[in-house]
């Protein structure tokens, strides 16, 4: 399957993401709160590579792969809820509108980031895969995205603004914060097409990509306006935030982009023998070029 | 077992939990925001009927039900952590101590409840249950704590804040907020049990115990010192909260808790025909007497 075939699923993610909170959550502010963000014009990249990874061997991308990718992007909104936070970033913007907590207030964007964050969990629990997949997948999430990853990683970045942070501090921090989910949606892919022999693989292409994740968004953070990225530019130097740029120089960063993506490349070679897929589309399409 | 035995086994439950975050957690930060909030000397009534419900029916308290039961107790803890904050509740004080955010800071105190929000259900996901049981134990808490239960009953609970409220709406915000993770323990204790076919029975008990507890809560907002609460008094009324007292009158409360407990009691003479179980005395301990 191709990207731009891929990308057409993507659309019943969204579908599936807006159909659970429609007609299951027991409270309309809360459900408007929790639509609103889910709605934003995201890039989608966790589920694109959850489904990616499962059509890569070629297992079909049926109502239940959707729904677990739908579960993967639920919990990566949660994170940007409450990320934008007040007494976290602090920010105005995001995917182009603003951020859960102006467009309502506070304490219903601290609700919406709980409600999708809990609710990820009980789709998982209620899609039609055996009880033993469910378990994997429902496990690999939640070690991905609580205190043993994504939210620790954010706990670190917090502690680390206005600090002097290392390459080697840097990564750890962001491998927790941003790594852990990218290769959550890798690795649920492969639990859900059983090919967990590739397990080693996978994991250290989440290692990369989730590396390349984060030096882009620090490229893009300096060098792009608010309209490319949706969200207020130079937020990092703002936060006192320690960033790949400043450690490595602009250009230091684009290389340590490019290098990132080839070594994602390379381990994708040992997954398969095409000599195209939409995953190898996806970790081409996240290059940046110099000075563009 | 009698209550007194049960209670011991909620020091396994307590050790499980700081155990848990001890050896799983990837910041030392957060890593203490958590075991601080989880240390509070709460009255752990949630895992404790859990518990109670899985002895009724004489199954042995292993280890895999104290982990069932520390996973609830992590998803109230969390919930109290962010009913607390600033831009929810506004408390200072919670268990006798400095409430989370007021200890720590309120990005920290987030953080820590999203962790242990998620980790609850990695804690469950781990369980050596069957993989059937687990995934009934995860959707069951997921959807008494999500979208589905206790986060729209807060947000239901926050909208009616300085609004008149009837009793019909009362309820249905307290079966949200406090009454659907109450049933998730004792459904909960009912599942490892493997005796679901009272699970009417026990979702009515619920429901009974779960008003019991909101109105026993209300009336101790009103009649109670710091001290006896282990948070501040007259705190509904601050925030122009619609309680039972309010709408009941101090002694009406009363009688409804009674009658509440009661109806609990009944409930539990389907399931049991012994004249005394550690399910009855903590019903019982829940009773208040008026003007004491």
């Amino acid at each position: 399957m191709d990207l731009a075939t891929l990308k057409q699923k993507i659309l019943s993610v969204e579908e599936c993401m807006k159909q659970y909170v429609e007609n299951r959550i027991q409270s309309q502010r809360l459900k408007d709160s929790m639509q609103y963000s889910l709605e934003g014009k995201g890039k989608r990249i966790r589920p694109l590579l959850c489904l990616a990874m499962v059509d890569l061997f070629d297992y079909p991308i049926t109502t239940d792969v959707i729904q677990v990718a739908a579960a993967i992007e639920m919990i990566h909104t949660y994170s940007l809820i409450h990320d934008d936070l007040p007494a976290m970033d602090d920010d105005d913007l995001r995917r182009g509108r603003l951020t859960n907590h102006k467009q309502f207030d506070e304490a219903t964007a601290i609700l919406a980031g709980d409600a999708l964050l809990t609710d990820a969990f009980y789709l998982l629990s209620e899609v039609d895969l055996s009880a033993e997949k469910k378990v994997s997948l429902i496990g690999l999430l939640a070690k991905a995205s609580g205190g043993q990853g994504m939210v620790a990683g954010q706990m670190k970045d917090i502690e680390a603004e206005h600090q002097k942070v290392d390459l080697e501090s840097l990564e750890e921090i962001h491998l927790l914060k941003t790594g852990a989910l990218i290769t959550d949606a890798l690795v649920s892919g492969l639990i859900i097409a059983q090919q967990l022999n590739f397990l080693n693989i996978v994991q250290d292409m989440g290692y990369h990509l989730g590396l390349a994740f984060q030096i882009r968004d620090d490229i893009l953070d300096v060098v792009a306006t608010t309209e490319e990225i949706g969200k207020t530019p130079h937020r990092d130097e703002a936060l006192g935030k320690s960033t790949y740029p400043e450690l490595l120089g602009l250009s230091g960063a684009y290389d340590a982009l490019d290098k990132e993506l080839n070594a994602s490349l390379q381990d994708l070679q040992f997954l398969s023998e095409k000599d195209s897929s939409a995953l190898k589309e996806i970790i081409d399409s996240l290059r940046l070029v110099k000075g563009v």
